[in-house]
């Protein structure tokens, strides 16, 4: 596929997410658009996000919001992990303050009548809109497409909010493997579809948010979540747009989600940098600023931006991000001084 | 001290935790005093669980309903890790459905005048009462006395209730370090006077709860949490009491945690107890089935169950024990099938 953008073969975020060498580091942030940015809450206002990702003139906006204000090297669409279960209507919300919520939560075989094949130019035309417009503004900044992986989406639906023990999640996973199994394969199909039409829509990368996949141990990662994650990330990989496998917690899982099919692979503050290039040496690596380290004062940021510089020895194949999203409560100057940080001492050898 | 009951000597328990070679695997469960026993919910009723722990009688005896029940290797007593902050009047409530939440959280400085000296004999007599009542009882079985560590305790006392991100405890850690140290010292101290009133009124060995540790990078613990906790468990170095180490999610801070001064260090489901034993060789360890699978049919559980006695591979110095606390929901019907096949087939080599 012909990338949008002549400009965007010699992006530092493509280049380095295909562990080529890059003149600098690059650097984006995951939930750059969103609350943190006055900008943000003064375009959505009040209303639902679901309702500002069905707007796509909002949600491109959006998403082109803090690659104007910070420089980043890298745009996400505006868009949530939820959006193809809540399009075929299987009656998701996501209320401030909580997150998703399912009115009705996956509790059994019946429950797979309602996951029925998501068509993302029926269901949702808006994403793909969205990534076009996107994409015609940002010219040689390259856009991130993104889809949750089916075991995070799965704990949605079947918790029915979010969850800090997954208890009915992994009662389903170890009780009714079958079910386990036919869910995610459709979750599976859910995200690989969404993923394709951004692809086709103009995206240059994609991230497979299995944001609470760290809540397993690698054993039973291995055997209930990486097959159907693994088949998201073979279905793109007819594309040449780079793979970011992305879960929060995930010291003891980072080689099984390279081995799921990533190019790169996402790393929380959890795991040092250095020690995270050993678990995944043949892999690019994205992160690890702790976003909550964020909120201290700049110094403090800075000599933590340098300690994950340091620790990457300026390896090839370093995308700098935080490891998890940045916290509504921060302040946007101090993101802007850890783009300029990055971009002015990040160095990658030769 | 002289152990408060001779057959204490050669219990299971109390040898494991010495890393000795003990005649079967014990195993206790974190929370196996609570909501998930029929019996604890008739006795305590719909009242706070504060004001179930201020009672002696009844706090010894929901101690002694899981060690009747099951049979496990030891008894914790049953408090909260809260206890010492909310007897000395910092105004702390144990919510249900949510869990401690402080009117008037920690801010600043001046919010130090609020933390004056724990004296447990004067602001919490009815801890070591609790525990005197239950070791009477108890014969042979030890007893756990436990403490907060105090990065755990601080993170409620900032946050004012359960946080995911420890956003404003991290902020004043980077922020005000010379404060952040204060505070920290001041719960060590709290920690230590509870411990030592634990253990003098009988408690054959303590836990230091670090829950909340595992959302720090390893050089971040290692300055702004290490010293505090280690001076918990050096000044109950004195007695020949074990002292246990736990938090969640800790995988990348487990030799950090042995080093604090630990006998034992917990071991959450993420980590494969073989890899755990990698990272902490030289001690005891505590763990690490996933609480969450025991909402799974019992064939699960008993295959994740020998699961962790095989990876432990016979080695002395293992206390089986859950990777977190018991959920509520849980049937206390498989805890016991657990114990069962924990005591049938647990074997510890020569």
């Amino acid at each position: 596929m012909a990338l949008p953008h002549a400009a965007l073969a010699d992006s530092p975020f493509l280049l380095a997410a295909r562990g080529q060498r890059a003149d600098r580091v690059p650097v984006w942030f995951m939930r750059q658009a969103g609350r943190s940015l006055p900008e943000y809450r003064a375009l959505r206002g009040s209303g639902s996000i679901l309702d500002a990702i069905h707007n796509p003139a909002m949600a491109a906006e959006i998403t082109l919001q803090p690659v104007r204000r910070y420089g980043v090297d890298a745009a996400i669409v505006f868009s949530d992990i939820v959006v193809p279960a809540a399009a075929i209507g299987f009656g998701v919300e996501v209320t401030p303050g909580v997150g998703p919520v399912v009115s009705q939560p996956f509790r059994s075989a019946a429950d797979l009548n309602r996951l029925r094949p998501f068509e993302p130019e029926i269901d949702a035309p808006y994403v793909a809109e969205t990534v076009r417009q996107a994409v015609n503004e940002l010219g040689g900044t390259p856009l991130i497409g993104f889809a949750g992986a089916p075991f995070t989406v799965a704990s949605y639906l079947i918790e029915g909010r979010p969850s800090r023990t997954y208890g009915l999640t992994k009662a389903m996973m170890h009780g009714d493997p079958d079910l386990w199994h036919e869910l995610l394969d459709r979750l599976a199909d859910m995200a690989i579809a969404s993923l394709i039409a951004q692809v086709e829509a103009g995206a240059s990368a994609i991230q497979l948010f299995d944001s609470w996949a760290g809540a397993l141990s690698p054993d039973v990662y291995r055997e209930f979540v990486l097959p159907a994650s693994a088949k998201v990330l073979a279905a793109l990989a007819v594309s040449d747009v780079p793979r970011i496998h992305f879960g929060v917690g995930t010291g003891e899982l980072l080689s099984l989600m390279g081995e799921a099919g990533a190019d790169v692979v996402g790393v929380d503050w959890r795991v040092p940098l250095d020690v995270a290039r050993q678990r995944v040496p043949n892999h690019a690596v994205q992160g690890n600023l702790d976003p909550a380290v964020c909120l201290a004062p700049w110094e403090v940021v800075a000599e933590r931006t340098r300690d994950v510089l340091r620790r990457n020895a300026g390896r090839p194949g370093h995308i700098f991000n935080l490891g998890h999203g940045v916290l509504p409560e921060l302040d946007p100057g101090i993101l802007q001084e850890v783009v300029d940080l990055v971009h002015s001492e990040g160095r990658t050898n030769g």
